[in-house]
């Protein structure tokens, strides 16, 4: 409409998640009238994380250094393995900042429907690392879901023929959540696990 | 907390109207797990438009050429002009599809209290370009905002006395608007603004 270089970046602006034709076009007219350094510097990020961003080799969640902050430091506990989906679940438990233990990222969960088979999420090598860290306990934090619990299942069952304590993260209403706006199946999965006092 | 470059990502990826911390990592994970491909050519292409994007020498709209489409074209009317605050409000009138005359760009309204006076939205140049292009009538659509009536208005005044028609666009009920959800102004102006049948 108003000339190709405007389209083109409107247009390569919906690659961002949730953003749509007419939130591109506010976001391009808004950069190009308001803010063009910004929009330089985020072009200049982009272009560098997208080359120097890597997975980390040991838990292989989203970093540039061989090993991530978590898995390079020495005061996380070795004994504890969080397993999760992606590094946006890291990202999440690193902010509420209580665990103090390492991490092992899936990148994704199994989906036999979508030929998703243990070695493509990397079982084998949380398997190997088992045997060569002085892992005591497994704590699954995969998502709540039909793949994610499916997922921890599989993972138990490994893991505990390899003689490893394991654990799953608990699910009900959260802290703070008014019962009336919970969804039907946290409700019922909070009766099912409820426990005595 | 990743790493520098991702907490950089995700800090220049707030520069992008309504994105604030929470939607900067969904968006910077999003890029960086599922679509690198596509943050390179959000990259070049912000560059690209930021080099080459300018204003329209005649309207002011935002465009890479000399003169934008609308201003180019000859199959567009020179005698209505359509004065506008904003690039975005010329794609919005271009998307109706109904207008095919051309337009003034203000870049802003008139705001005394912000030391925005005529000359800084440039109503110098409007005025002189009434004397060297056919205009018979200069139609305000500016937003019905205290600043954009007193902005219409002004125009209106300088306009008349050069002997150039003026009218506004009308404001009311939106086509399809359901009464009850309409705010109170617009309802009123609805009113004061009746038409007989
Ligand atoms: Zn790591
Ligand atoms: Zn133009």
């Amino acid at each position: 409409m108003f000339s190709p270089l405007i389209d083109e970046l409107m247009h390569a602006l919906k690659v961002l998640p949730g953003v749509g034709p007419k939130s591109a076009q506010r976001m391009a007219l808004q950069l190009l009238e308001h803010n063009r350094e910004g929009a330089s510097r985020l072009a200049d990020s982009l272009q560098r994380a997208v080359a120097g961003v890597a997975r980390c080799g040991r838990c292989r969640t989203l970093t540039e250094q061989p090993l991530c902050g978590v898995c390079a430091s020495e005061r996380r506990d070795n004994t504890l393995l969080c397993v999760v989906e992606t590094p946006a679940d890291v990202l999440a438990i690193e902010q509420a900042g209580s665990y103090q233990g390492k991490y092992f990222v899936l990148l994704g969960h199994l989906s036999p429907i979508d030929g998703v088979g243990p070695e493509d999420i990397g079982i084998d090598q949380l398997l190997a690392l088992l045997q060569t860290e002085p892992v005591s306990e497994i704590i699954l934090a995969t998502n709540p879901t039909v793949e994610g619990e499916a997922t921890a299942f599989y993972i138990s069952e490994r893991a505990k023929k390899a003689g490893i304590n394991v654990t799953r993260i608990a699910h009900g209403v959260p802290l703070g959540g008014e019962l009336e706006y919970i969804d039907g199946g946290t409700l019922a999965h909070a009766f099912s696990s409820r426990r005595s006092l």
